[in-house]
């Protein structure tokens, strides 16, 4: 099943359900309002959903209209937690390498996890807004999963039986402020993350969820130039089931908890690159020195996720980067 | 005006306004049901609230009835945002000098403030519970504030003016797992934050509120025995909109975010403490060793803070540690 948010003046949007092809979406309304609602309840709420879901898909919902990525929130517009893993250790190992730093100690042994602000995220179509571009705006493609409640002591097993949903993410990262803040915890240089249109119950991607892990491509363009195709599953050394029992080890996780994988990192590099950051990682290898800057006003940035039949799973993240009072382009808020 | 949350059953509980001298209380229906619902929209609902308080506080509220914090839960049972400051830095001098470390570079300069989980908090009267002693459960006594929106780069004044209410806070700390998660981010050394059982307006504090600060003394007892009188105002070296005005300058800050000044800690050290770390560490420093132990299963907790007119502020704090899957004492749930 795919779940979206439509925006409707409000804090927490308006739950849509969404046709498997993204052709087409329904109001949840009689079912429930918002995804937390969803996820507070899931045995009792998550089968109507499906019920509709399946009705939409053979095309038979009756109050069914076009489904615009542009009218959506993050399928959660706020949560209650959300962090980032560091699980793709070769972003780490390239990064500290560059930097000529010793990896942290234990890296492979336990994941490291980052929170980070679930106040207000960012909807899919909504531009990226920073005070400078000398803050070095960089994306961060990486995937999340939504959970349910997970008890206190769960096995990485039983963590991942409590993922309800997964997400793609765009996890911005302002580089330049983040020497400042090593060893600070990173408030600043995070500013708000942005979401894929639509949150799928993992069945939806069938043999490509295994051992909690996604086994696709995450494309990125970068102005319309595709500059990553990183295989999600492969590098990916903590899967999700261990982040989250990681978390919950002294306390439990409850509904509605969001954990992301942290930036993708194909082993292979020649893949591409799932943030800025590692391109320059590789380029001070080679060359000495980074030659590919962060973004610049103007920029925009796309990601995308497809499934094994070629469709696109979570519909994409299509952002542009502005200064903090430019007016948003006219047609990128009604047409494509 | 002085806001609780009373236990229904649900993850959000139900919105009561609690009189002045915490005696009575009245369901907030009609108004809102939730406190989250009235800060996301507080200039329209806060001052129904107040209208109910002042009728309440006169003994004429119809449906009014005994306040009882035992069937508390947080003021606000989830929040989309948490974070707890270093503010007062002879905390962090004592620690620092403690383990004869360096204190971290321009803490006097800068702000430093740490995320925690917000999926879940606990009830001022709920138990504390933990897997095993050896993990060192330690109290933090410490005051926060719940803001409402406060814009991307706001200054220390402007966001001050974002303060709705003021919460007291226990912000529970394993002790001995936090060595080996230095540097990682502190998850697991970090569970369930509780909440004294009512949330109040800065106009309750009267002159006691100046300058971002609470000049009102954070009593502590540890087994019934008071181990500190810490006078929140005068070491609190970063105030309020400061701690604020630092998170808020890559991004926003939506209503409901919870920011907490840190543990309390008195610039004289025979005022006692706010968390056993702090006592530990003025023992090394002393004694070479500490010799007060953290909190063993069976202890109890209380934290108070009174007002300029020796009233309960907030109500009290009063937590049981206890292991995780021993039964509370059947008395501690229905009576003092």
């Amino acid at each position: 099943m795919k779940l979206a948010t439509y925006k409707d003046g409000s804090r927490d949007g308006q739950l849509v359900v969404v046709s498997r092809d993204l052709s087409q979406a329904h109001y949840a309304n009689g079912i429930a309002t918002r995804l937390q609602q969803v996820l507070d309840d899931w045995n009792f709420l998550s089968p109507q959903l499906e019920e509709l879901y399946t009705t939409l898909n053979h095309g038979r919902a009756r109050h069914a209209f076009a489904f615009d990525p542009k009218l959506c929130m993050a399928p959660l517009p706020r949560a209650y937690q959300w962090l980032s893993g560091s699980a793709y250790l070769s972003h780490q190992e390239r990064l500290h390498q560059a930097r000529g730093a010793e990896l942290p100690d234990g890296l492979s042994r336990e994941p490291l996890l980052q929170r980070g602000a679930s106040d207000a995220f960012l909807g899919p179509c909504e531009p990226a807004r920073f005070a400078a571009e000398a803050m070095g705006p960089d994306f961060e493609a990486q995937l999340a999963v939504i959970t349910g409640d997970v008890a206190l002591g769960a096995s990485p097993a039983q963590a991942l039986e409590g993922v309800r949903l997964l997400a793609l993410v765009n996890d911005w990262t302002l580089r330049q402020l983040m020497q400042a803040e090593a060893g600070r915890g990173l408030l600043q240089c995070k500013p708000a993350t942005a979401f894929g249109p639509v949150a799928v119950t993992p069945d939806e991607l069938g043999e490509a969820w295994k051992g909690g892990r996604v086994h696709l491509n995450l494309q990125t363009q970068w102005n319309g130039r595709k500059v990553g195709q990183c295989e999600a599953g492969e590098g990916m050394h903590f899967h999700f089931g261990e982040l989250i029992a990681h978390l919950a080890r002294t306390r439990a996780l409850r509904a509605g908890s969001i954990v992301g994988s942290g930036a993708v990192s194909p082993r292979d590099a020649s893949r591409g690159y799932g943030c800025i950051a590692e391109k320059r990682a590789l380029e001070t290898l080679e060359h000495g020195e980074p030659r590919t800057e962060y973004m610049k006003f103007g920029d925009s940035i796309r990601m995308e996720m497809k499934g094994l039949d070629g469709q696109s799973l979570f519909g994409a993240i299509d952002q542009d980067v502005l200064s903090l009072h430019e007016a948003a382009e006219p047609d990128s808020a009604t047409a494509d």
